[in-house]
């Protein structure tokens, strides 16, 4: 994928999209959530070409996302592990998953999210982690931050103008 | 981007990301939840080449996430507006919104999601719509659905057996 640096942005969306914003990424990380660690692992799932599997997993592991660990000596082999960073990938993931579920999935669900120990089907929802409301619109929005930019402050004030219009 | 398509597969991540996996998409549909819906909007915002945004918005238009509008005549102008589909994608934004603040954040966080009355921030995290209890693991897991394929149905067998060793 070729695209300019998002780095120069402080959206931290766009600085997300910059480590995993590549469909292959997303789909590594599924599979190393899914107990996937060897590179046969990935490729078998994947199906994907060898030389653009090794390159996006240096790019995880560049990110921090995955961690590279030697496995075994001889011969060399490594395996690709998730990070306490790339394990934070999760809830994304399985937002993705809900979403896909709900909207793409016209013979039913084919893969669910569930209580590990009863096996009863979970439904993903959005909260806010102290109030514990669910966080929907227009309850909730995005603000600029303590960090926000001239440039951000102003964006979102032109949205909210164009809201009231 | 070029690749094979996802549409062979019942992955409901895959799928979800055959609609969006790829980055401009992502943060069009940013901008569409922040109130953006005209191709001026987008450009401004997005600094893409025209043929690239043109693009990106009929896929979108195309997977039901953007409704295209005419909103005034002479010139024929369109708008790009949210769908149902469109919306449902919130979670997944927000979420990458609270990863990327968590971890790619160095000098703090640019933008946040706040009670929209209040301003108060809030925190994403996600929960079982049931039962309220935080989607975590080891407590929760992603298994085989009623619609799983066998291929699906060994692949988490093989996962769950690797774990185990």
């Amino acid at each position: 994928m070729q695209h300019r640096s998002l780095n120069d942005t402080r959206c931290p969306i766009a600085r997300s999209l910059e480590r995993v914003g590549e469909w292959w990424s997303i789909l590594i990380l599924r599979d190393a959530f899914a107990g996937a660690s060897r590179f046969d692992d990935f490729q078998k799932s994947l199906g994907i070409a060898p030389n653009m599997l090794t390159r996006r997993l240096k790019t995880l592991v560049d990110s921090g996302l995955l961690e590279k660990r030697l496995y075994t000596e001889k011969p060399r082999r490594y395996e690709y592990v998730l990070t306490l960073k790339g394990r934070d990938f999760r809830p994304v993931l399985w937002s993705l998953l809900a979403w896909g579920n709900k909207h793409f999935a016209p013979e039913g669900e084919s893969v669910v999210v569930v209580d590990a120990a009863t096996g009863e089907r979970a439904d993903p929802m959005l909260v806010d982690r102290r109030s514990g409301r669910p966080l929907e619109a227009p309850e909730f929005k995005i603000a600029p931050g303590p960090a926000a930019t001239e440039r951000v402050r102003r964006r979102y004030q032109e949205n909210a103008q164009r809201e009231r219009s």
